[in-house]
């Protein structure tokens, strides 16, 4: 499993529910692909000057909207994953 | 519901008044589109560098003026939102 | 009324008076459009790391020369105002 | 009259004084503008973020030797003045 | 030996595993190309503000994903190494 | 005399010396032009964010080797000067 | 002899080693270009905010790998030397 750093989020981004009329899908506009996700794993925190590491706010379970240019995409183990910092995370979704 | 996180204000922006001569529609200019809006979450502020929390200045149903450049545009069931830091608000609209 | 945030002043810009030759009206270069304006609203100061405000040193009322590059212009109420940050009044016009 | 904000500087940049060969006024190069000025208003000092004012290093009628790609030039009162920060004043020139 | 400085740390990237079908050799796109490194030395840390050193996270014989715009190539004693900062570390891939 | 403020340091850039051939004078080439010069004053410090002043490492009389995309030149009394900021300076030239 | 200020440092770059085929020379290719070099001279460190000096972990006589995009050449006495901020320094060679 990948262990994130410091405050280092990551996440599984949702996929794109098909939209569909009589059957047929249609193609989503580019301007409403998902910006929603799951995290997977958290980092510890990040580190100040002072050595002191900031908590997270964010914890495993979590469904989150993010900022759409945010993060890097990784494949492992043949899953795609997004990697965020915390302050990228713009809110958290609440069931 | 979406729960901002840090110094971040949920808010839907203001619809446009029609303005109308003799009934007739008439199109607004660019230069006039709304910068107000009502305040529908608000983050817990940002943490600082010794890990206290700014408290916020902006709460829940708070009429706000927004800069317009900022902000991150979101969908969330059906209605759009716009997601701004506590600083990207100019001013409260006071009734 | 609007209420500015932080270190915000809310200014109505001065008209540029028109010069006249003969009565004829003289279009005024775009070099010399008035930078001084009237505070008609002031935030309550920024906000510094260790959660402390800051005071300000405009108060309403104050005639101020401002940095010609800065501001936001914003519509309110059919009067046109302009937001500056206090760091972008350049002096106060004594009377 | 004038009275600069924070670790502002209003200055009266020095009048070119004409070469002349023999009677005849020649055109000065743009390399060679002059960059010293007498400070005819200071501010109280730029605010730390602790709150605290630093003390400013010049003071009314010092002829200064100023950047000269810093500066916002602003016409009051029918006098040219340039506003400076203090920081972007290189040296006083002694008499 | 090469001994890092500060939060540097000093890997050796992960050869792309060839894919073959039925023997016969694909080349990878780029968007797969690794992005998992072994850590072979690490710095002390980084230096502070007030000249204290910050902890290493990351260990000599960890397996990390680091961000794929990050880092220098150098080639030392025949061997291709990356010099990463530690911020430019995303994960430790756990076993 | 010109009085520096700050941690800058004015000096004089020393002469290129013509190198000759036989008695013919050779131009030298762009990126041979001297980075030495002579220190002819120097301001009492930077101030910190808490209104201290931090000494200067330069005197004056000393020979330095300068940054030579560093400074600003100006023109005083029929000099050319040089004022650069001490961090713009890389070395002592040690007699 | 040169005395770099602050966390300066003053090497000089190792010579590429020419390679030979059955005696003729071969050219080596841009992006093989030493990084390595020898460190003649270093500075006292930088000064912290606080007006302390941080202390250089680089010593005369060491090997180390810089950052090819860093540092300023200069000729001095009629040798080539690199000046270098310690903070370009990746390693030291460990002999």
């Amino acid at each position: 499993m990948l262990k994130p750093l410091g405050d280092r989020v990551i996440v599984t981004v949702d996929k794109e529910e098909e939209k569909t009329v009589g059957g047929i899908v249609l193609a989503n506009n580019a301007k409403e692909k998902p910006q929603t996700a799951e995290v997977v794993a958290v980092g510890e925190g990040s580190i100040t000057e002072d050595g002191k590491t900031l908590p997270m706010h964010i914890k495993v379970g979590d469904k989150v909207l993010f900022d759409k240019y945010a993060g890097s995409n990784v494949k492992f183990d043949d899953t795609d994953y997004l990697i965020l910092h915390e302050k990228d995370i713009m809110a958290i979704v609440e069931k």
